[in-house]
Parts: C-alpha cells; sequence; structure tokens
C-alpha cells in the first residue's frame, strides 16, 4: 500500500499528466497544502521532493515548487475534429461546432472563421483604453454598468446613431454581451414555445440554434446572393401565418453577403408594421460598408419601434470584449428585464474601454481604413478564387462585410470538400451549416477578412485543385446530411 | 417654417434636453456631420452658432463643440419607484425590478442588495491585474477565451479546487458570464418545457424567472432557516413527480443563510444519483465562510458527475467582471455548446484580469480579511436589530455569506414595510419577492456586506420604528399579493 506522501504525490502527478497542472504552475505553498489537503507539512514536503526527484516539479527559493516541462510526449489542449469518419452520418449540428472549433487552430487557415483577423484592429489602442477607461476608483462604477448599461457607452452609440441621420434614444438602447445575446434575448421575448417565427435561408447557424433552443416553428423565406430576400415570400407568410417576430440580416447578410436597398428595407419595414410584427434586425457588419457612405437600417425606417436593431462592436473592433447592444425601441423595458434575470450586465471593464476608445481611440479613422482593406483583400481573394477554382463556380462580391459566398461546381459536395480542405489545414464554412435541412450542399462561405499573403494564396490554390478533384469532394461520395 | 440650419439645431438642442447628449458631449466634427445629415458645412456652423449663443454649446478651440452643463432643471436619470400607488395590486415580479432598481440608486442605504459593498473588494488590485493581465499582444488573445473559457484561468480554478480537496479536471470547467449565466444554462439544457425542476422555498429570485422564462413546472423544497433543505420532502417529490433537475443553493443559501452540513449534503446528492437528477449547485457565497474551514460543496459527494457546480468571482472579488464558472461534470460538453450558442464567450479582458489576480493579487489574504470584516458587520448588524426592533423579530445568524433573513412581528406586511423604508430612503429585500407566489410576507432579507456606519445604524434604528408602526407597515393595510 502507498504511503500518505506517495499517494499525494501520484495524485498531483496525474494532474500535470492531464494537463490540469500545466508547465510553469505554481504548486500550493506547503502550508496552503496542508490546511487543504489535511496532512501534515512533512507529507506535503515529501511528496513534493518525490515530484522533484521525477523531474516534474522544480522548487524555486523562495518562490515556491512550480511544474517543470514535460520530457517526452507534451499533453497537447487543442480540439481534434472529431466528425467520425463516415461522412454520410455527419449531423448538421455537430458540423457547426467542428467549423467552430477551427476557429481556435492557429495552424489552420482559417477561411471559414466568422471573425477578422486581429491583426486588423486596433487591439493596443483598445487595450490602453481598457486601462484608461477603467481608472476610475468611484465605488458607484461597480453599479454603473447595470443593465441597461454603462450610460456613457450607451450616449456614444446614441450619438452614432444621431451622426447616421438617426435618433435612437439612450433609453432605447440595452447593452448586451455580444450582439448573439441581443439577438437571442429579442428572440426570446418576443415568442412562446410553438409560435412561429420567419427566418432566414440560408441564415446564420446561431439563429437556428435559438429556434431551436426557444422550441419555435419557422417560416424560413429565401435569400437570394444578389436579389436579397424574397419580401413576395415573406408577404405569404405573414397571409398565411401566425408570425410572431422576423429575425433578418438586411446589410451585408451573413453568409451571402447581400444587401437590401433602401427601398426594399423600407418596404420590409412597412410590411411587417401592417401586420404588427417585430423585426429582429441583425446589424453586426454595417460599419464595413465598402461605399462612401454608410447603408441605412432597416430601423431608419420605423416609425412604430417594431424594429429591434441589433449592433455589436465584436465585428469590427474588439471580439473578445463581447460587447454588444440592441436599439430595442417599444421593447426596451422588456429587454431590460431580460438582461437582469440572464446574465446581469455586461462585463464592466470591456463597457469601460469600449466607452473611452469611442471617445478618444479614433474609430472612423480606424474604420476608414479598415474598410479600404477589405475592398483589397475581397479583390484579391475573389481574382485568387478566379485562378484556381474551375470555371464554373460563382463567388458573390459583397458591397460590405467579409465573406463571399461561392457555389461550387454540381459535382462538389460541400461537406465532403470541407473534410478534404481540413485534412489539408484549411478551414471552410460549408454550406449546409447555414440551414436546419442541411441545404446548400454546393456552396461555401469564405472569409476574406484577413490581410493577404503567400499562406492563404497556396490555400485558395489548394482548394481549387481540391474542388476539381471529383474523388476527393466529390457529390457522389456523401450520403445526404442529417439534419441538426 | 423653419430653416434647415433651425431646425437641426432645434432637434440638437431636443436630444441635449433629453440627456442624450449629456453635459461635456463632444458633438461631431463639423466635416462629420455634413457627410451624416447630409448639409453644408455653413448648416452645420449656423447651427452650432445659434446653439452656443443659446448657451447649450461651446466652442473650444481646435477641440469641437461641447454640451454645456444646462441651468435650470437637470435631467436626472435615474431609476423611480414605479410600483402605482396600490400597494394591494403589487405584482411580485414588479417588486423584483423594484428592489433591483434601489441597487442602482446611490442615495438609498442598500440593506436590499445583493452586493457586497465594493469598499470592501480590492478594486483597484484587480484593475492593475486588468491592466497586466491584457498586456499581450498575441493575436491568438482574441480567440483564446472563447468557449469553454481562457485556459490560464480554468486551470487556476480547477487549483482552487484541488486546495480544497476536490480534483475538478480543467475540462469540466466553462467559463460564462457570472455564475447567473451557468445557473441559466444549467436548467435550460437539462429540461424541456412542461417538465418538472424542483427548487427551494424560499429561493433566488433569478430562478424564479429563469423557470418562467424556460416554461418549467416547479415542485418547491421547504428551506428552514436552521434545519435547511426538507430532504424528506425532495425525497417524495423525487417519488412522485418525474423531476428532471433539483437547482439548490447548499451552502449560505440566499435569502435564508442556512448550510447543509456535510452529512446531508451527501445524503442529498445519493438521493439524487439514486433518481439519476442532476443538481445545479448555486454555490457562488462558498468563499465568505466564517469557520477556519472551507464549506464543501454538495460537488464534493459526487460521484456521477450529476453535479453542475457553478461558482462566481462577482460576489466575492468583482462584482461587475460577470466571471463565473460551471464545473460541469459530465454535462460540460453540452455546456460549451450552449455557451457557444448564446453568449460565445466571457468577455476576454475580465478573464485575463481575474487569471492575472488569482496568480499574483493575493486572493486568499484578501478573503481572510473579507471574512473577518464580515463577521464582524454581522454581529454589528444584528445587536443593530436586537436594539431597534420589536421584541418579536428573529434575525439569523448565518456561518458565512452577507444576508440575514429577518422574521417581522405578526403585524407586519413586509410589501408595505419596503414601500415605508424606500421612503425613508433605506432599500430591503422583501420576503415575497423570493417565491412564485408571494410568500413570506413577514419576512425579509437585510444585507450585512457593508462596513458598519452611523449611517446604517440610523438605517437600523429607522427600520425598527417603522417596523412598530401598524399604521405604516401593517398586514392589515395590505390586500394579498400578486403572483408573478
Amino acid at each position: 500500500m502507498l504511503k500518505r506522501y506517495e499517494r499525494l504525490a501520484e495524485q498531483l502527478s496525474e494532474l500535470v499528466k492531464r494537463g490540469d497542472l500545466p508547465p510553469g504552475a505554481r504548486l500550493p505553498s506547503v502550508r496552503m497544502a496542508c490546511k487543504a489537503w489535511g496532512v501534515s507539512p512533512a507529507t506535503v514536503f515529501r511528496a513534493y521532493y518525490l515530484l522533484e526527484s521525477r523531474g516534474i516539479l522544480r522548487a524555486r527559493p523562495r518562490a515556491g515548487y512550480y511544474v517543470l516541462p514535460m520530457t517526452g510526449e507534451i499533453p497537447r489542449r487543442r480540439p481534434e475534429v472529431s466528425l467520425g469518419t463516415d461522412p454520410k452520418t455527419v449531423k448538421i449540428s455537430d458540423l457547426v461546432f467542428e467549423v467552430l472549433k477551427t476557429i481556435k487552430q492557429v495552424e489552420t487557415v482559417p477561411l471559414g472563421s466568422a471573425f477578422l483577423s486581429p491583426a486588423l484592429l486596433p487591439l493596443v489602442r483598445v487595450r490602453k483604453s481598457c486601462a484608461t477607461g477603467n481608472r476610475s476608483t468611484h465605488l458607484a462604477s461597480v453599479v454603473d454598468s447595470l443593465p441597461p448599461g454603462h450610460e456613457g457607452l450607451r450616449q456614444l452609440i446614441s450619438l452614432r446613431y444621431l451622426m447616421a441621420g438617426m435618433t435612437v434614444h439612450v433609453d432605447e438602447i440595452i447593452i448586451t454581451s455580444g450582439a448573439l445575446e441581443a439577438l437571442t434575448l429579442s428572440a426570446q421575448l418576443l415568442t412562446a414555445p410553438g409560435d412561429v417565427i420567419a427566418i432566414e435561408k440560408p441564415t446564420f447557424y446561431a439563429a437556428l440554434q435559438a429556434i431551436e433552443r426557444l422550441r419555435l416553428n419557422v417560416v424560413e423565406i429565401p435569400v437570394d446572393p444578389v436579389e436579397g430576400h424574397d419580401l413576395a415570400a415573406l408577404a405569404r407568410a405573414l397571409e398565411d401565418h401566425r408570425v410572431r417576430a422576423c429575425w433578418f440580416m438586411t446589410s451585408f447578410h451573413n453568409p451571402t453577403g447581400v444587401t437590401l436597398g433602401d427601398l426594399k428595407k423600407q418596404a420590409l419595414v412597412e410590411l411587417l408594421a401592417k401586420h404588427d410584427v417585430p423585426l429582429i434586425e441583425d446589424d453586426v457588419y454595417s460599419e464595413l460598408h465598402f461605399g462612401a457612405e454608410p447603408v441605412r437600417p432597416a430601423k431608419f425606417f420605423d416609425q412604430k419601434g417594431l424594429v429591434i436593431h441589433c449592433g455589436s462592436f465584436a465585428k469590427c473592433l474588439a471580439p473578445g470584449y463581447r460587447i454588444g447592444w440592441a436599439a430595442a425601441g417599444r421593447f426596451a423595458g422588456e429587454m431590460e428585464r431580460a438582461k437582469w434575470m440572464t446574465t446581469l450586465s455586461a462585463s464592466i471593464p470591456a463597457q469601460r474601454a469600449i466607452a473611452d476608445y469611442l471617445q478618444h481611440g479614433g474609430y472612423d479613422r480606424f474604420l476608414q481604413k479598415l474598410r479600404r482593406e477589405l475592398v483589397l483583400q475581397q479583390s484579391q481573394m475573389l481574382s485568387a478564387i478566379g485562378r484556381s477554382f474551375p470555371a464554373n463556380t460563382v463567388a458573390t462580391k459583397p458591397d460590405g462585410g467579409y465573406f463571399t459566398w461561392v457555389s461550387l461546381p454540381d459535382h462538389v459536395d460541400s461537406i465532403q470538400f470541407f473534410l478534404a480542405a481540413l485534412n489539408s489545414g484549411i478551414s471552410v464554412a460549408p454550406g449546409p451549416i447555414f440551414s436546419a435541412d442541411g441545404s446548400f450542399r454546393q456552396r461555401v462561405r469564405l472569409n476574406y477578412g484577413y490581410p493577404w499573403s503567400a499562406r492563404l494564396d497556396e490555400a485558395v490554390a489548394t482548394l481549387g485543385t481540391l474542388c476539381a478533384d471529383e474523388s476527393r469532394c466529390g457529390a457522389k461520395l456523401a450520403g445526404p446530411a442529417q439534419p441538426a
């Protein structure tokens, strides 16, 4: 039987092997360890000595015991693709998470990512704002970010609306943990299980997940990559069903990139107003317009407070800060209550950082530069696709944002293509993740939000070669995908 | 008809009056304003001049136009109590929000608050950690906080479990936006609408809201302020109903303050395990134990991975940072997916700040000091209650946390008492907000998480006087409260 100190050493060694105590981690002090584990100092010392003698720990004088890097195999904590070997049985919901996981794999070429390259973002400047914005030591600073959120930030957002020619009062703005929370809270407060909600097809996958969670029924409104949302289909749906809300992305739509013109946006708002149906407007890419003028949201045409306009700083400034908002119209009060009861407030340091940056960071100057870079990257991506992909490939050329929606040749199955690309170290976002029934098996979404490089050029060339190779990504290989 | 520049001036003036453009706000530059509003520089200049002449704006050379403080009435943006005049028709759900609003009123004595005094927290030190923890400029820092969350922080949390004698692997830990998100995500993923969940009575009001939102049915398990949870009632409920999950606070229960002993916690875990029912364990006050030894969570006794242990740094370190976690046992994978699909990640600066603080900030030293202060404040509060309240008042004396659950004399109605107290500038948390049916009309929860002061002393004296005054808070005044 093991002695007490040996048992303790075994336990600790196991934690190191699993990576729970990673190289560089400091072990509890002997005093703390005695208290925590109810053992004598001698036991702790002997356990630590034993681990030191095995090359697992190292004592640093007056600083404590630290975990040494392991020799031999180093435990790696990184996501692995785990779709199984048979692509015929891939579930869409699993596929979504596999695509998401690739975001965290730095070694993968991130053409399937939903994010902008961090290299394009003013991370250092925002961090500076995080420091200066959080300097206040006033005690009230602990509660001033509670719902509806930090007032200074809400005023600055209101001011940005004003600059865009819109009057959106501070009282109407609720700060959220990213736009995603604004969107899901909106859907939650406008519906009950079994209700019907109108969504886009193709649509952003998180919308599908939210709808599943809320147990809603959907009517899917087709979105054409060129024409945009099919308002005639929406009109029919509004006549035929008791639609409780409509969840649309009206500018630089994800994944197609399409933008509704002013007239069509106005028609959309009026159509919904006629039926008294609220619009949840996902407008997270609106700052990334390529034209000289900003693109108006549908909210601009809202007369009845029926549009909940959801925006974010996560797509165009500071992804990880998770600061978004809802300009919630007549639903602002309910939204504020929902926020209190789900995640309380958005994180204070992040709210204050963004507020400071908006005041002093030069946001508009940064955005102008960013837009120029995205225009350039889009043309580089599209011309690389033109060079490398089979002739019957069609890629959209949006007026903003950083996605192109690519229609692949008939023989290609995009799930096969996704798996083959990942095998070559490249992520793409396969079409089927953008609908509940696994449609769009000949489409992929590619991200041009990364500065062009030889690596990207090569990756697109590889994708082109793969795409032409029916034996590796042919539709004949694949059975039907399983809906989520 | 107004001229163009006059119209613009009117619009801006309206925004200033409403407080949307507060004193000190900078107006758009003339160049930006022209672009945004589609007017000529002359129009903008004339509008700004006009507002300057009216004492609304002030030009600062080379810096732009700023809003001046208003003379006369200053618009105040602060929450008002809006329960209406007839306390007979008070809805519990409205009452909850009225209590929450008082948190933001700095002029109110916060005995009804759910938070610790910020004066007791190492805000400056955490802010320092926010700066140092976010210094890294590695581009991957943008994605390293995506679900399940910042790995360094998860390792440090795992290490804290280890110090408490528990092995909780890093893979099991999901960082969330406060414990509230961990709790509501847990409830969401364990249930479907119409399912039965076991909760406490009295319970934390956010649990009631979450359950309403998820459309669950509840069995309420009585929690006695001295004996704790009625496990016999739970056993019967498990026999009689198909209970899908159990949502309990097993240590320093909010609002009663009661803690289940080790034996009872073990019995709880075994009882639930027998029925294969998961426990959502809300353990946000566990660091605030008054005894020399930490209190073990029910999770300690979990053999089957059925306990989702939800913790937080919001109650005992950095409220506004909104960093909590779930140690989700066998549900970790589902939890991670749910997190991706609701708010994506918790805010990066906050995750990194807490991680840095845990490594370098001296958390344990701080907690020891905090516990001593809370012990002292508890005794000051209880002796003040003893001095001021009618003789038949009973207040609990918990072994940790910062709430006492006060049983008022028979003649008192706690909603009347809440309204009367608020009238005197004091908030209390009336009993009815802790149950769905408005029970506990003779109870209030008082917060002793604030350093004792003459102001607190006076406030408790005022409450005592009010409490004795049947004409101001008598039960006879009140009708039945309306359930939420």
